[in-house]
């Protein structure tokens, strides 16, 4: 708890969280974690990706990885993303102090990962989709921020280079298991009034543009009858995705709507809805997406207006390692009396190393009004105490699997 | 046709009409237009609104009188407002010679209203409101064109003071009565393939902006049941207003969609429609907008949001003279055999006269594909010629109507 506020008070202002990665601030709180490390008998390494890792070395060269990432959103919560990283230092103390002047049975390594929100250039998951191999060499190459300095300028600043990044997928040699706590940001725990939960996995995702065609046409002599108007298939998805959702489970979003000409005195002619659609199992998205295109193209001729389809981005469901998540809940039972197992909607780092075929699971712990991404982003202390000592059970009871398994 | 392919040349370009009011386009056409007055026996005077009246006097100084508009919008149409100014002419020109050497039994009177458009300073009707004694003079003041020119400037430039301009309202003296061609501007004439028809009346207008306001949330991690989702009411606005209109008749618009943060991956907290409703019945308008205040409130209700509705703009029906109607009815009939009656969605300057309390009646000729305020608006020349025909058989049957009256 006090390392958490004093890491708030060090890279945060009133507007909350200013660590975005690839920034003085960032690197400020990087050289904060960095001189805590330098207290544990542990190695310290930067990776071509600019993940930092810290190995307490063991008997046998695998590894258990806990993982985090310091770096926020502008404006962004106090423990999104630097939780994780403060939970698995201490997780790191408290094995370094139980094996103190003998090893481990297993390597323990604590990575923070590089630049998870993508906030400054655009893309998330930089430095794991490097770890796992997934990284799009080409797409980075023409990401620029806001003031048009390039990411590899920016890597270049804090002695990296873009072109190698993809080394830094070597680091999966002998990582046995990945554990990441991280707060819900989201309301479901909080509505249970639960302070923890085990997680499945993320879900995968389909995001569209979709784009109604019609005519404008005046608002005052043009009949009902004879209109071909954008906004009535747009408006009618609203409800739509509602009612598909409640038949295949998983959430749909329509978070943008834009008409055109867009003038009170006429008919839309053109409209502009996003829909992004999220299931843990790939049926299911598959099966939310035939239903929404369906509907939108029997509104569509409903309406005699034309409707296209765009894909924005898509993932796949990423689902973590069964026999991990049986042991999250073991270890959240043992400290809070009950455990619930949910999907994430965000993505996560661990979904990458889960994507290079690492076990994985998560832990979550209760948000505040399911609220994240910005200032007001808040977890009651009590929750942070349970997850820290959940977590740390967790890691010790990975430990042991680890062990059953060798 | 001649002049009205005359004025095209003379005042169009390739991207339409750019006689928009008080600018030296529209000085040339008027230049243009008093030119051709200057052949007739009448007198020619600008009132104080910058309305001008060309008079042929009558035995009897009650007048008819014929009225159009020769500004237009910017990339406007070849007809809208200057087909009623150039069939005026015509009429006039016949009632001239036909009473050559001596006068018509009424004063006979052709004016061009003065920015009926509104299109350089947001406000239409701007001649026949001062006019009628409906001008807001102090709206007037606070109107400037896009280079921050104000209205009393373009006045002056035309010799004109704004400050002046209610006293056109003196010109109402002995108007007897009143005739309007207008296109349509709508599809329902071709729809219902024939060239005339004849105007019950303008819609009155009742236009808000409808605001609801719900909460952000995560798009991938708030599930559906605890979203408050500002675009799933204003989503089913959108096929309610049909509804709504089905019921009670006139038209419904929503024009106007924009979502806020408007993200793809947030449930959307804020989203503002226009709704834009009409009807010719001042019964008929307030069932419209209660309904539609009805469903708005019921669904944000439903979608525990908030919604907050805000008055754009209103107006009250104008419904035209039974007689006058009757009148056009007959003169349709006599030069296209099938006559139809059908409210006007846009308002016109025959809505102030209307308002002013002289017997008023518009005749609409079939506009192609409805379109209108834009360069490929358009109506076949048979059509026009029948149109000029009708309208001068109206001016003729009005003149004798007048006389039963006197």
């Amino acid at each position: 708890m006090r390392e958490l506020k004093e890491l708030r008070e060090l890279t945060g202002t009133e507007e909350g969280a200013q660590r975005v990665a690839f920034t003085p601030v960032w690197k400020q709180a990087r050289d904060w974690f960095r001189a805590k490390l330098e207290e544990l008998p542990v190695t310290v390494e930067q990776d071509e990706a600019g993940n930092l890792w810290a190995t307490l070395e063991g008997e046998d060269p695998r590894a258990l990885l806990l993982g985090g990432h310091l770096d926020s959103v502008p404006n962004g919560g106090w423990l999104d993303g630097c939780l994780n990283v403060l939970a698995g230092l201490e997780t790191l103390r408290r094995i370094a102090a139980q094996y103190e002047g003998s090893k481990p049975p297993f390597t323990v390594r604590l990575v923070d990962w590089a630049d998870e929100e993508g906030a400054r250039f655009g893309m998330s998951l930089f430095g794991s989709s490097a770890f796992s191999g997934n990284l799009d060499l080409e797409r980075c190459r023409t990401l620029k921020d806001r003031d048009g300095i390039t990411l590899g300028a920016a890597l270049a600043e804090h002695g990296l280079s873009l072109e190698d990044a993809p080394r830094a997928a070597s680091r999966q040699e002998n990582c046995a298991a990945y554990l990441e706590l991280h707060i819900e940001q989201g309301p479901v725990l909080e509505n249970l009034d639960l302070p923890l939960g085990g997680v499945l996995g993320t879900f995968g995702v389909e995001r569209h543009q979709v784009r109604f065609h019609g005519q404008a046409a005046h608002s005052g002599s043009t009949p009902m009858d004879v209109r071909r108007d954008a906004f009535l298939p747009a408006g009618k998805m609203a409800q739509e995705v509602y009612t598909i959702t409640d038949r295949h489970g998983g959430v749909s979003t329509i978070g943008f709507c834009r008409t055109a000409p867009g003038i009170v005195t006429s008919v839309v002619e053109d409209c502009l809805i996003t829909l992004d659609q999220r299931h843990l199992e790939a049926d299911g998205l598959q099966a939310l997406l035939a239903d929404a295109r369906a509907a939108s193209e029997r509104y569509a001729e409903e309406a005699s207006v034309s409707v296209n389809w765009e894909r924005l981005w898509q993932i796949e469901p990423i689902l973590f390692d069964d026999e991990l998540i049986e042991l999250c809940d073991e270890a959240i039972k043992e400290v809070a009396g009950v455990s619930h197992r949910l999907p994430s909607g965000p993505l996560h780092d661990a979904a990458e190393v889960a994507r290079a075929g690492i076990p994985t699971v998560m832990m979550f712990v209760q948000s505040l009004r399911g609220i994240s991404h910005n200032r007001i982003e808040d977890t009651e202390e009590e929750h942070l105490e349970l997850a820290v000592r959940a977590f740390d059970s967790l890691a010790d009871r990975t430990l042991n699997w680890l062990a059953e398994r060798a």
